[in-house]
């Protein structure tokens, strides 16, 4: 396999940094970028990473020594020239775009968290557009979310358009979207802009749909059986910044209820991030033609909420000999929770991807990595509770009532 | 007829300022918010208002005089704190935002161009949002463009959500979009912003998709038959902020050959500013239901592009006894030159609006009034050329090559 110049935005993040591991190990050159925002973000809202996390020069020299050579500046996508200088002095075959704000509660939590959130992600994409715009050669992979299809009724299909029926007149259109908070709507109009962008410019483009993300390691981490503790990604486990599997592992690990929302039968399509790694590689090296704007729904299992809590729970109980109690609680979101849920998912299997790792079993290095941390978890463990309400915003002080059982 | 009161966000503008004079004829209570932004934004691209505008303090007092009480305060609704306090201060019926950056070829200019209408667009709405969020008894008036929906090969539906059929399936999704440029896209934006808060907090919202707008007075303006001279709205007639009548019949008076992008096949829905501010006055009057998010599809007349060029055409050989040629240039622009145009239009009628005004009538008194600001036109006349390509940005120095004869 050819090796390539690969810049990672948002480097210093979950995924981001697990993906530096994977593509420094299989040789490709690895650039990044990161304003480490995210570290300050969570521990505004009360959180941390679950395992301490190294300084952005520990993690150079932590890289160099395990993995290869790596170039990771810290600095801001939507100031002006960053992007743009940057890329045209390092020439990267495929850019990764990973740098926005990423939490559904943090950009519900009043209006300066909208607008940050509206500003961060809209024009980091914007300024990344006109720094390739004359560069189609140049593969552009932006991560966005499933949840920007919101629930729909009708299955999802995977592609950038779709045909449209009206009045027995018919055109292709982009495809339907109705996202879920702030946050989502951001990455609708990420996709927007860049299908227009690649109109106009022929932009080479890989929208990706991801699923929420599960794991606390990926094989990349291990020196034979054992994890190097440097090269850990950060894992959150507040309300704001931790997602669904991760933050209940949290809690069932520091002997909390799991909290599910309403009646915990929203659907979602998930992935562990070892999975997540190994589909963005493939992607990476299997580019869309020039000018082409590639979809891909990249989740692997479908599971509800309740479901998950449940597998959380048994596997809690097996480890460590208690079984956690699961609270249903008033749902802090807008959101549907019966319904309908079924995306197309072609284009990484026919690149010959297949799933490597399942919840069911996963969940088990998910519990036994943070209970290594146990202590250092429970200072977390007053804000992982619900705390951000969709209608009502942030509310530190009324969170009793958000988690009172229905 | 009860009066209200009325904030009119960009009052400073072109339809702003003659909403402003109708409800203040009409009894209403007017406020208004500007930060007197395309004042400058039109010079910098070498253009002005072509009737020269009275200062902030004059508009005021002129108002006072032949119209009634206003308050017109000078602020950015992008900064924090200024709607929400102004807001609860006056406590609306009803506010109408005009206030956004609100020309294609400006936003194409550059990058820099870009990130400015998408900040100011998408966080002027977002931060109304979050000043009305907790009054769904006020009435919020979004101005968007007919442009948001592109030129679908289909009827355009006038609601906010249509059903979109997939494999036998079906679901109700917002009406689908496909804008032309950046201004373009951040109106699309917005709407699905506006849509998603309605949906968590019943915001009260009539999202007005307007086509182009065109005339240099409104009834208001008139004294017995003679205009007011200090009550005239701003005019634009560069190449960013004139639009394709405005600037044409510019070009007109100024004996400079008419322009028309490609094939002139282009067709939209115009509308006069009269008929403009007749609508706006009717919806204003008639608010949708509280917590109901109302579509209109706001445009009078169909007309392509090259058609307009012949009414003017022959209205100047007509009044003042030269033919303009007209050049078909070109096209800077990405869009079709031919295609289907078939927007639904069933609100307005249904709340008794009648057309007032008609383009090949109307643009008599159009070139009558620019015709007496000749000499002050001509200072303008170079920046009346195209100067910005959708692909290559603004170009001052190749503009020569952009206006050549195709
Ligand atoms: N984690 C998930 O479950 C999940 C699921 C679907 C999609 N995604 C998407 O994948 C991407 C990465 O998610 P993650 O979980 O690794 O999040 P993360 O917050 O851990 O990583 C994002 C990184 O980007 C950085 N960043 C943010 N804004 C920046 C800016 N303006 N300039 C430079 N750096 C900036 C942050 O500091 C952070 O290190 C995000 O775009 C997210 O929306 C994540
Ligand atoms: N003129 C048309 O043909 C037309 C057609 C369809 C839709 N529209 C829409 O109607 C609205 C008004 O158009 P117009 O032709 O009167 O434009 P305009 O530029 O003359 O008026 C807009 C006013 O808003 C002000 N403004 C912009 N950003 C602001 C901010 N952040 N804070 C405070 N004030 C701000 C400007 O200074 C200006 O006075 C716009 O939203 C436009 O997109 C116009």
């Amino acid at each position: 396999m050819e090796t390539k110049k690969v810049l990672i935005l948002g480097i210093d993040g979950y995924i981001g940094w697990a993906l530096a591991l994977r593509l420094g190990k299989k040789g490709h050159e690895v650039y990044g970028i990161d304003n480490l925002i995210t570290r300050v973000q969570a521990m505004e809202v009360g959180g941390d990473s679950a395992f301490p996390l190294p300084s952005v020069e520990e993690r150079r020299n932590i890289f160099k020594e395990y993995i290869g050579p790596i170039d990771f500046i810290v600095n801001d996508i939507t100031k002006p020239y960053v992007l743009r200088d940057y890329i045209s002095k390092i020439k990267p075959d495929a850019i990764i775009h990973f740098a926005e704000q990423r939490t559904a509660p943090y950009s519900m939590i009043d209006e300066e968290h909208a607008i940050y959130t509206m500003h961060n992600n809209i024009e980091g994409t914007i300024r990344l557009i006109y720094a390739v715009k004359d560069n189609p050669e140049i593969h552009v992979l932006k991560m966005g979310t499933m949840g920007e299809y919101g629930t729909p009724n009708y299955d999802i299909p995977e592609s950038p358009y779709v045909k449209f029926e009206y009045k027995g007149k018919s055109d292709m259109v982009p495809v339907p979207k109705f996202a879920g908070s702030w946050y989502h709507w951001t990455k609708v109009h990420d996709s927007h802009n860049l299908l227009f962008a690649n109109k106009v410019w022929g932009i080479t483009i890989t929208d990706i749909n991801q699923g929420p993300v599960y794991g606390t390691r990926t094989t990349d981490m291990l020196d034979g059986d054992s994890i190097i503790e440097g090269l850990r990604t950060r894992i959150d486990v507040d309300e704001a910044w931790g997602t669904v599997v991760n933050r209940n592992a949290v809690r069932a690990v520091l002997g909390l209820p799991l909290l599910v929302y309403g009646k915990g039968g929203q659907t979602r399509g998930f992935i562990s991030l070892e999975d997540s790694v190994n589909a963005l590689e493939i992607l990476i090296n299997n580019p869309p033609k020039e000018g082409e704007f590639r979809v891909v729904n990249q989740f692997m299992e479908l599971y509800s909420v309740e479901k998950i809590a449940t597998l959380i729970a048994d596997a809690t109980e097996e480890l460590f000999g208690y079984r956690p109690k699961i609270h249903y609680v008033r749902n802090p979101r807008i959101e549907k929770e019966e319904h309908y849920y079924n995306p197309e998912r072609k284009i990484l299997p026919d690149l010959g991807y297949k799933q490597k790792r399942f919840l069911k079993d996963e969940i088990y290095s998910i519990l036994t990595d943070l209970y290594q941390y146990k202590d250092r978890l429970k200072n977390f463990s007053e804000w992982t509770n619900v705390k951000t309400d969709w209608k009502n915003g942030r509310n530190d002080k009324n969170r009793f009532d958000l988690i009172k059982e229905l």
